[in-house]
């Protein structure tokens, strides 16, 4: 069925329900980072296969928005399909294009289950005025056929010796905030939170080792929602010895239509889907994810995991650029064919389990674009002079890691070292820093900008994020960041990434980035208990992109004992050629 | 009348009126920071004088809550009094206290023009889970004999050459606003506020050039509300000229409550009075104050002028400490003698008109007092050796001054030293800065305190604040803090005090204080336009505190900037015994 096949059937489904628009976003009922191709309709609609987008159809005009790094892919996919390229940051946002282009009193259809209660309460609220309202009905259903069905992969019994903590032992953790917070039942909807209190993992999207199911927690009972088919003997056994019951997926939605009116029903409206919030009868308490919160203060087990896995990581790293060196000598190397043999040396770790999300391989300009992704038949060839940043991460049993190093191939110009310079400046600021207890991403995060901004340049994105342990790599609520959004109190355990980075469109990309851990520095009676990080990632910076005039000498100090841990952790894993490699890129300066 | 019996007066009151307890704050209807003695009801009744505190009267009990710079005083206040002293930060909130002592559905009586809007619904939220309620009546003006009358002093015009911007105009500004904002009627009660609108300026209060006032503004019509005997003819034909109409004050509460209930009324919830809300029939908008934002931003003569303000205000500190450098090689001088002289040196310059605040003279461990007021009777005598922190400011037509600094008499410790260095490098991070367009305040906060953090240092308070021009010396919204209540974007045109400060209880206090203006910098093409901060008060730094050793050589070129500056701008008021005493103090390091 091609696109306007499909957009008629839409559009007589649309009649048939009375709605004058329909919204199709990029998410599932769980907000995850990545979707099952089973949820992603708008994709299937629209021939446009991005990560991002969303797609509103009228009774006479289709648009997709969608940003910068899919302008040329969305122009090529959408094209002869009636549906029109909206560039977000460019055009209107899709909400003012509805106030601008539909009559009053509308009605704009959505699947309830693909918009949490705080995004549809959100549109709500900017449609109010024109007394236009959505509607929450799933056309979609009935119209696409051989939908793809969501994954059957087994979900696996995620072991204590890596998780650190025994479900039942979390279960309780949280069972005690509900209490204090007098939460009689407490909706969980968010997959990695599911995953983590659970103790399984599982395979149903791509990077993460999550699974598609719901949770239901009072003080007496957990019920994981989840298809049978995916729940093995070992995982029912688990599922017994911590008390957890199991009923199917989709009964989730027909248990809490029959909840108690009398109880004190918790939700995050952040994540929670809006239909299903909608048939809770019971008092709704609407806050911040109590196991998000938890789960975000790492576990001692969990730590000392992390940090042998940062060899590992480091390891393979070392190998790829080894080899990269070496290859260079004889031919150039293609981004994707770099990014396959990082791969490829990550898999060769203990307990690796597949990498935490695409790698960008960016060479030269591919490097200013933030999101980078090479392609087979388009990347670069990396060969001659220029700059080579590449954003990595694998996902072990024993941690997730995320690192980005940017190197100079051949000569880099001066301009190139003195930006490198002052991003590492930032990297090390925010790397070096103690603060008092209560401090907030959002006042770490000049620290990381501030040689920048003294040159008249930064950069587009946050500088850091926290992080699951072999869970997702992008985790909430730790930040740091200047977004008013994201107003994180740092706490000891929070593991962060410190990422600052200088994009010039058109010629290079730097970004410096390694994960950091949140730990406890010293007690002082007037001023409090103060905190620091600790430097996770295992990999040196390379030191021909580095101006030493512009560095202190505090700086150069860090960057010397960073070099020495780096080489002492490394170098036991290591060939001696590797060795003498690393050796060379860790020395005194 | 003696506290006990006003305390039977105001118990017997209560009975009539069926509340269980009655609250006395220490404001008045325009949330000033310096309160006239006719609102001082909270003082009247306790005997206690000091500037903050709340009194709980209920029928067997009254409690005083005040903090830390007032215990010794209210203890001594209070004695007999049958109130009992609590203690801010130590013991629990009087919310708190009414929550535990008070039987539930509660009446708990305030004067609700004591409370703004905020206030009030914070108070009532506490109470709503025990079914508490507020109660707005007065009770004091009942029972209060000879209760001093509001002042009678006349205002005055404040001339455009200094304004800026004619009334008219300004009024014209804020009358955009209020039309983007769809606002028909702005109700204002912030003194300053109508003081700066109306260009008007008065003596009601100690310090702040302000007078007691409401104002209404509407598209057609202006009025002030304000006593006749007020007003003389000059302003009248001010007003006149301005197209400003005259009611009197108490006429304010009649005028709004016939307000017709089709239009929109603008208030700030934050500072308007709650019983005034109340009596309001129309749709009432909250918003932040548009004039407060509007009044923050400097305009070209405002900044002009200050900037020769600042040299006046340089030169009577240099006389001052000059005087005193001499003085003390005969005789001890009193910290009170210091702030006396400080005025009197200021009060021989062109156009000034009274302090800005009371003066903060603290040697050696008062100067660790963050509030510290010197009495008469009991301040320390500057000899010998220590440290001395002076925090001061004018009022001069053509602005407003404050500014602190901390000098070493005698040989300072190492200890010192550093720490002062810390503070030091912590001033000028925040004065040398750049950054772009949407920074906050909340963002630049920790530029001051990093270095004190890296010595697991602090202090305790924020570190900048707005200062209005010829206005009051501390001014919403500009604020540099690391509060998640003051988040202010910072524009060019604001002033902002840069004060960090470090204070070792006992001992020593160290603080410097320069005003900044807020300043466009570079336009870039790629990260927007970037602001910077022109420093505008001008005295030497002193270098006896400083370690250079601990400095950068960016830093070092700071303060010889800045001296050199200092010493260009003072140098031509100067005798030449003043000249060299600064020359000295300037010199290149």
């Amino acid at each position: 069925m091609s696109t306007r096949q499909k957009l008629a059937l839409l559009r007589k489904a649309m009649q048939d329900y009375h709605l004058d628009a329909y919204l199709l976003p990029s998410s599932d009922p769980h907000q995850s980072e990545y979707v099952a191709e089973h949820w992603n309709s708008r994709a299937w609609l629209s021939g446009f296969t991005g990560s991002a987008g969303i797609v509103l159809v009228t009774q006479n005009w289709a648009g997709l928005w969608t940003d910068s790094r899919y302008f040329l892919q969305a122009e090529e996919q959408l094209e002869g399909s009636g549906i029109q390229l909206m560039k977000i940051n460019e055009d209107e946002r899709y909400e003012d294009w509805m106030i601008e282009h539909l009559p009053p009193q509308s009605q704009i259809g959505i699947d309830g289950r693909l918009f949490s209660v705080s995004q549809a309460d959100n549109l709500q609220d900017k449609l109010e005025p024109f007394e236009s309202q959505i509607i929450k009905h799933d056309l979609i259903a009935s119209i696409w056929n051989n939908r793809p069905k969501l994954s059957s992969e087994k979900i696996v019994v995620y072991e204590d010796q890596y998780a650190g903590k025994s479900s039942r032992e979390k279960i309780a953790d949280i069972r005690e905030i509900m209490q204090e917070e007098q939460a009689d039942v407490y909706l969980i909807s968010m997959l990695d939170e599911i995953a983590w209190l659970f103790n399984l993992r599982g395979k149903d999207v791509a990077f993460n080792p999550v699974f598609y199911a719901f949770a239901y927690l009072t003080n007496e009972k957990a019920i994981l929602f989840i298809d049978a088919h995916k729940v093995g003997s070992t995982v029912a056994h688990h599922l017994a010895q911590n008390g957890i019951e199991i009923l199917p997926y989709a009964a989730f939605e027909f248990y809490i239509d029959e909840l108690p009116k009398d109880q004190n029903i918790l939700i995050d409206p952040a994540t929670f889907p809006s239909n299903l919030c909608e048939i809770i009868q019971g008092e709704i308490l609407e806050a911040d994810s109590y196991i998000q919160a938890t789960k975000a203060i790492k576990n001692e087990i969990e730590i000392q995991h992390l940090r042998q896995t940062m060899e590992k990581d480091g390891v393979a790293l070392l190998r790829t650029y080894h080899w990269m060196e070496k290859t260079l000598q004889e031919r150039p190397i293609s981004e994707v064919e770099f990014g396959k043999q990082l791969s490829q040396f990550r898999s060769q770790q203990a307990h690796y389990q597949g990498d935490s999300f695409d790698s960008i391989v960016g060479f030269r300009a591919n490097g200013a674009i933030v999101h980078y992704r090479a392609a087979p038949e388009t990347c670069a060839q990396i060969q001659g002079e220029g700059i080579l940043l590449v954003d990595s991460g694998g996902q072990y049993l024993d941690g997730t890691t995320d690192i980005t190093r940017t190197i100079a191939i051949g000569k880099p110009t001066t301009e190139q070292k003195r930006n490198f310079t002052l991003v590492l400046k930032g990297h090390i600021a925010l790397a070096s820093i103690r603060f008092p207890e209560g401090t907030t991403g959002m006042q770490l995060d000049i620290l990381a900008r501030q040689f920048l901004w003294q040159n008249h340049l930064n950069f587009g994105h946050g500088t850091g994020h926290g992080v699951g342990f072999f869970l997702n790599v992008h985790e909430s609520p730790p930040s740091i960041s200047p977004s008013a959004n994201r107003i994180t109190t740092l706490e000891a355990g929070m593991i962060f990434s410190n990422e600052p980075g200088f994009y010039k469109t058109g010629e290079y990309g730097i970004r410096i980035e390694n994960l950091l851990l949140c730990v406890a520095d010293k007690s002082t009676e007037d001023y409090g208990d103060f905190l620091k990080f600790e430097t996770l990632s295992l990999f040196p910076i390379d030191y021909a992109l580095i101006d030493t005039s512009l560095m202190t000498a505090k700086e150069m100090a860090w960057l010397n004992r960073y070099h020495h841990e780096v080489y002492k952790r490394l170098s036991p894993h290591l060939e001696e050629e590797e060795r003498k490699w690393l050796e060379l890129r860790c020395r005194k300066v």
